[in-house]
């Protein structure tokens, strides 16, 4: 049986949610070690939270986990340090080319945005629609007050359109999400000042 | 055969090189969600990196890791967020009652509390004596400059009492090590203002 040659991008497209068969994880792995590289900025991804219930220490070099569960992260995926700022983050993706649902962001991961704000931090998410290839930064208190405000399940395309920044896809880093935060809070270009 | 009545604790101090049985990653752990609860400061531990290799899908509610491995961490256990400046640590137990051994942190967390540094966060390594039942702030730049000055593989009690903040234990929180850290970078003692 043959398949038509656009079938494996359809593959990627499934579990990527990507055009380019590269997951925004992916992007914003490479961009962090970009930053970290230049010496730009310290940003890392949290490791996914995993509940170990067996282990195995028979092997003397290397203990083996032989049981374990994914946990529900109390936190956000990203963050680190940008120009003695607190940076800190949440990265998703979505298939719509309409809106953003909420429900990609668990409830204590906004009571952590929240919290950052509070202790004057920057915190954001980064939302990619992987069908248009269209991300976009939208501030922490622009969400929080999207929530309070819309008791909405999703936000529209057209509101994080107005409400929220584009971030560049460019080679390196393939997420330059650090411009915009450099415009919005430090007034700068980074390429107009080097 | 009959143990003596000790040996239960015996055992817990062998797990958590704790006189008390209390890990030094419990007492940290119950502080920072001390200092959540209390709105003082976010700070939280990173989960534990694990690789994972086998995964079984078959149960629809919960997805079951059947292998993973854990991983050497490529940064610092903990960090956050107080008065808004980033904050960035290891916490370390040793049985030893006269040096810390410095093979206890990995060279890229060495690596990591240098960049911290560099962008103007705050690092530092909590150091407990879990047999002398002391435990000790030191600031990163003292932690950098004593592996750049002395080559040497651990550092002395002695060079520790004198270059590092004792941390009080307490009921509520039992590591006060955001006091400490008050008192260097804010000029503050939160418990005098209050």
């Amino acid at each position: 049986m043959k398949y038509p040659t656009g079938i494996k991008v359809k593959v990627e497209k499934l579990i990527c949610y990507s055009n380019r068969g590269m997951c925004l994880e992916d992007d914003i792995n490479l961009s962090n070690q970009y930053y970290l590289d230049k010496n730009i900025a310290i940003i890392h991804k949290k490791p996914t939270p995993i509940q170990v219930t067996k282990v195995d220490f028979k092997n003397k070099n290397k203990t083996i986990i032989k049981e374990a569960f994914f946990k529900t992260p109390s936190t956000t995926d990203y963050n680190g340090l940008y120009k003695g700022k607190y940076i800190d983050f949440e990265a998703k993706e979505t298939k719509s080319r309409t809106s953003f649902p909420l429900n990609n962001i668990h409830e204590h991961q906004i009571k952590h945005i929240e919290d950052i704000l509070n202790h004057n931090g920057i915190a954001f998410i980064i939302i990619r629609f992987s069908i248009l290839n269209e991300t976009y930064l939208m501030l922490g208190d622009v969400l929080i007050s999207f929530i309070q405000n819309f008791k909405a399940k999703s936000i529209p395309l057209s509101y994080i359109k107005t409400n929220s920044f584009i971030i560049e896809e460019k080679y390196h880093p393939r997420m330059d999400y650090i411009k915009v935060i450099d415009k919005i809070y430090f007034g700068g270009d980074k390429n107009e000042k080097k």
